[in-house]
């Protein structure tokens, strides 16, 4: 039975917060995860692991963050350059540490003044693996498991909206007939897996927060063309969806910026479906209740905790 | 038996992306992970969490970023401002935006104008966890098992210097005795849970590389006074060690700039043993060899891999 928050008496933060699932840090968006927490986004993450395995898909893990360049060629600055953490670092020598520390005690901004690494925050998972595959693909494509810490910059109140989550994507990589079918078949698959949680997903249509005047437009189309789905279910209130997973199919975008081709010698098409295990985990702390040990006997099985 | 790696034939960085089991992204010390080595690292992990449990530890995970508050009030600008990675984001309008993408058309550095913001990346795993503890400790004070991706700007063609890994760290925080003795027996301990893999670690007392002209002293005070020692294993050539494992006695450097008190009203002492998980990995590879099902069988069994 769905657990009632009632907004007058504290927000679901608040109340993850007072049951210890997550230890604030003074940032928006920026959370420590008890034990329990943990245990669910990772029981989450190897069912995931799993699933992969069965359909024998490659699997790359990488760090939280990434080459600048690569994202550079994705294009990810035109369109989403709100969202982007660069990675800045001190080289001065003595002088200018003084001068930084000098900023620091008169509480002024001290970090202007560093210069940008080689290195930005991952802001999806599939990124990073795209110039791993650049070059000609196997007969039949490749399909790639991956999962990492992607970081957003949008603080929020809402526990939904992390700075710093994770996504557990597959990436199908093959000829745009293929990368198609998988797609469509996705809505299903996806369905499925979080059905299998207790969770009863919402599918729709969806579009991304493009920056900009032409946002619109660009999101517009992208929604006509069924090129993005969304499953939502309710997190932060009982009223508002949230995607919890979202399926995104992306034509010769990718592979056309970095010349990945089919064994035919087309440039290959790209789709990929991502799951937000704190989402995820966040939507079965709503639906169930925020003590494990009450969640439906099935669902605990499922997750074994 | 050792595995033999001649500096002659190609570096111990080149096997490891040969055999798949790193993934080169571009920049020195950025490496996405194969599913088996991933796996390695990810068993080490649950490892040293079983072992957490049987302590009682309280749990508490971190992504990769954290609070700039925080890190300001730890010094560690002082220390070591050469390494830390401070986050930049974009939040200028259409016109900056225009600006941005043109500078980036012409190769230029389109990143400097990016404000900081409220986040860092976590420099070492104990970190967001002191202003957590911040008030009066119960009686025998606090012991807490804390795992995270760990920044370090400090590019480096040797595997194992990675600018972005993971820290799995027990914090023990108590009255001064209590501290110090910890600190003492996780000579031992550390040493043993090395040893229980396969690994035959080195002990050696250690210091940090304290920035500028007034390092040298703090380096040589640290190293004089024993508050730190580090467990060391041959990752990069057989001929050099790398710490795999260091355990660090701050005395009451972190407890009196957060406010943590002894149950009897005294500010706390503190002190961490950290676990390099990517390290311990890779000690285990140049140890054990590339190729996992080749491993002794009880270091596969320990591993369950």
């Amino acid at each position: 039975m769905a657990q009632e928050f009632s907004a007058h008496e504290s927000t679901f933060l608040d109340q993850l917060i007072a049951h210890g699932l997550l230890i604030p840090s003074g940032v928006q968006g920026i959370y420590g995860k008890s034990g329990v927490m943990e245990n669910v986004i990772c029981r989450i993450d190897e069912l995931l692991t799993d699933i992969g395995r069965e359909m024998s898909a490659d699997i790359m893990r990488f760090p939280p963050v990434m080459n600048r360049v690569t994202v550079e060629q994705t294009g990810y600055m035109k369109s989403f350059p709100q969202l982007l953490g660069s990675v800045h670092s001190f080289t001065g020598k003595h002088r200018e540490h003084q001068q930084l520390l000098n900023a620091m005690e008169e509480g002024q901004d001290w970090s202007q003044s560093l210069p940008s690494t080689q290195d930005v925050l991952i802001p999806a998972a599939c990124y990073p693996v795209y110039p791993t595959l650049a070059g000609t693909l196997p007969e039949d494509g490749r399909l790639v498991d991956v999962c990492c810490f992607c970081f957003r910059h949008e603080p929020s109140p809402d526990p939904a909206r992390m700075q710093s989550f994770r996504q557990h994507e597959f990436i199908r990589i093959a000829d745009a007939h293929t990368v198609e079918q998988w797609h469509g078949e996705w809505i299903k698959r996806g369905d499925a897996f979080l059905r299998s949680l207790g969770l009863e997903p919402v599918v729709a249509p969806a579009n991304d927060p493009f920056f900009g005047p032409g946002g619109r437009l660009l999101a517009a189309s992208q929604q006509e063309q069924q090129l993005k789905f969304e499953l939502l279910s309710p997190i932060n209130s009982s009223e508002h969806l949230t995607a919890i997973s979202s399926c995104n199919y992306h034509q010769d975008h990718f592979a056309s910026k970095f010349g990945i081709y089919t064994a035919s010698g087309e440039i290959a098409h790209t789709s990929c479906i991502g799951f937000g295990l704190e989402r995820i985990a966040l939507a079965l702390f709503r639906k169930h209740g925020l003590d494990t040990a009450e969640w439906p006997v099935e669902v605990r099985k499922r997750l074994a905790i």
